[in-house]
């Protein structure tokens, strides 16, 4: 009948109320009336738990000027029942089956100019609300949300840390299961229990990439078997119980690579990862984080094989704001994370990619995933 | 970097273009101009991959008249490499990090007057489409795409039998382990394992409600110890590997029930579910079937501890149309399947719920689910 609702480790009532907060003022500046957040992961960075719905209208109202509201229909209501809504100031209002959840968001509301619903809101409830709260302008509630989230305290780099290290372990053991003869899928279901053995609550994404199918960034794993020379790209992570997520790429080759470019290319890519760990600092860009890849990169000649941005930001999400590409002029500030992972992607032939999470400090960076960086021969 | 992308049993081409044939058609019979669908379980039933992203645009756009096309980021065009593209007659579009995928899905579709966004599509993307489609209502396409998913073909409804014997088999094992002293926790993750190793892909849902939990319907799992004399809801599925669900919800009680009443209460629930899977037959209304388990409840004296629908649509979503609630007049056709899961919980004390999935027959009915509905005595 329904989805699991997730019980999981949240922040204290204080951090949450403090959270609470500040989306309140930062929708206030962003001259938005409320905001409105579905389950996924702004409800779990605002009230500690990230719910989940089907089709039943749950959302957190947030007023810039008034008490914010959880509205959740009256038979998933007992998996909120770990949200410290009284402590959080926050008044819950059930619906049931039959009434319009829409027209009750409307009447917290009064007549609003203009309201934001959380990014990954289901079209269902935000055309729904549309129709409900005739007359306000609608935005997306993620600039303001992000605002917030992009800024890690030292409680969440913690928990990030907590996740580099966790599958740090996971690549440290890839001798065991990446060996000439496997299928890339026979591989990466060992890794993706590896990764539940290290901590995770699940194994998210595993790309096993070997010889040609490095090439493809976003490829997961396949029946090709992986033989002795070939190239293969290790992307892997998931999230920690408390919800933040790891994500780590190594390069392995089996023996010796069987294209006679691999050392020289993938040493470019090397100094173009380094390159831009070494250029995050306060301050700077976004952008110029993934320029200090590219031109080493594109210097070498190699530009055109680096199809892809330079990271994203991690956290609740595996991917969130900042984003590191071409065009985000945001500057850098102590306390966000984000990944550095350029790849050189050789058409039909092989491809490498080295990711890092990393997070901005008071004075430059800290990489919270430390295994090296060389092309793993195994 | 990448959620795993979904390599997974399709429907075969002609199949999957006669079903876009029909949402072209439908889309036109709906006065609306194009259909846009993110990935999901839309898109799944209309090119055979359900797909998956995170903040990057992907759609199928299936204009009322013209050729569809797939918009995908280039980077994972490779996870849609199974998609027949040319046989479906579906042009592919990728796009690359800093290009407007929005404006490219508004430059394929001209002038529209109006455009449908799939129910799930995530509010980043319904409004980014909003204002590159300037001028165009935007409504949503559920109402359209359920028009095709709400009436199974023989395949699904095969699927659905699949899926329904398999999670028979679940239950027919529970004397295994629901068990006096052991957790609901503990017990869920047997019938989890279960599930998984009885076809499904993933348990989806387990709810394993003992003693009071038995009375919050959306209750999942929780670490109170099984006790003699407890009844217990299981309410249990999942997706086989072809997409298509199961859900069944079955009753049981350790040795003899504590509560003097369960007998005789369980018995009114037990006619309930029974008066309303036999009203099922092409023409009558969705909300007939909701009346005919209510009424029996209501006339026992029961009404207020019957607080949900009595069911929901199943195919590639748990829930989906037809919803069986009061207020939806919709008449059933052959084809149609759904859950009848009516339940009476009693506040505190214990709860109780009968569910099985039935499917519209050209006479009359059938049960993809066929357990005995007794209250099972373990």
């Amino acid at each position: 009948m329904a989805r699991r609702s997730l019980h999981t480790p949240a922040p204290d009532a204080a951090a949450l109320r403090a959270r609470l907060d500040r989306a309140r003022q930062a929708a206030a500046a962003a001259d938005t009336d409320a905001l409105v957040i579905a389950p996924g992961s702004d409800l779990r960075y605002l009230i500690g738990q990230a719910g989940g719905s089907f089709e039943r209208l749950t959302a957190l109202v947030v007023p810039a000027d008034g008490t914010p509201a959880l509205v959740v229909p009256k038979l998933e209501a007992p998996g909120y029942a770990d949200v410290p809504t009284e402590a959080l100031g926050v008044e819950l209002h059930t619906w049931v089956d039959g009434e319009d959840a829409y027209r009750l968001v409307a009447g917290l509301l009064g007549k609003p100019g203009r309201v934001a619903v959380s990014d990954f809101t289901p079209a269902l409830h935000v055309l729904g609300l549309r129709d409900a709260i005739a007359g306000a302008e609608q935005t997306l509630a993620g600039p303001v949300v992000r605002e917030l989230r992009m800024r890690k305290d030292a409680t969440e780099i913690a928990s990030l840390r907590q996740a580099g290290e966790a599958i740090d372990r996971v690549h440290a053991r890839m001798a065991e299961w990446l060996k000439p003869g496997r299928t890339e899928a026979e591989v990466g279901a060992d890794i993706a229990a590896a990764i539940v053995a290290e901590g995770h609550t699940e194994a998210a994404f595993v790309i096993v990439g070997s010889g040609p199918n490095g090439a493809s960034p976003h490829h997961d794993v396949s029946d090709k078997v992986i033989e002795d020379g070939d190239v293969v790209v290790v992307d892997i992570g998931g999230p920690l119980p408390d919800g933040y997520n790891s994500d780590s790429t190594r390069t392995y080759v089996l023996g010796t690579p069987r294209d006679a470019d691999v050392a020289e290319t993938y040493a470019v890519l090397q100094r173009a990862q380094r390159a831009a760990v070494e250029a995050v600092r306060p301050g700077v860009t976004a952008e110029s984080i993934d320029a200090a890849a590219r031109d080493v990169i594109a210097d070498a000649g190699f530009g055109e094989y680096f199809i892809h941005r330079t990271g994203h930001g991690i956290g609740l999400d595996v991917h969130e704001e900042p984003y590191i590409i071409k065009g985000n002029a945001l500057p850098l500030e102590p306390g966000m994370a984000f990944s550095v992972e350029p790849g050189i992607y050789q058409p039909g032939r092989w491809g490498a990619r080295i990711e890092d999470i990393v997070v901005v400090t008071e004075t430059g960076v800290e990489a919270v995933n430390n295994r090296p960086h060389e092309l793993v021969a195994l």
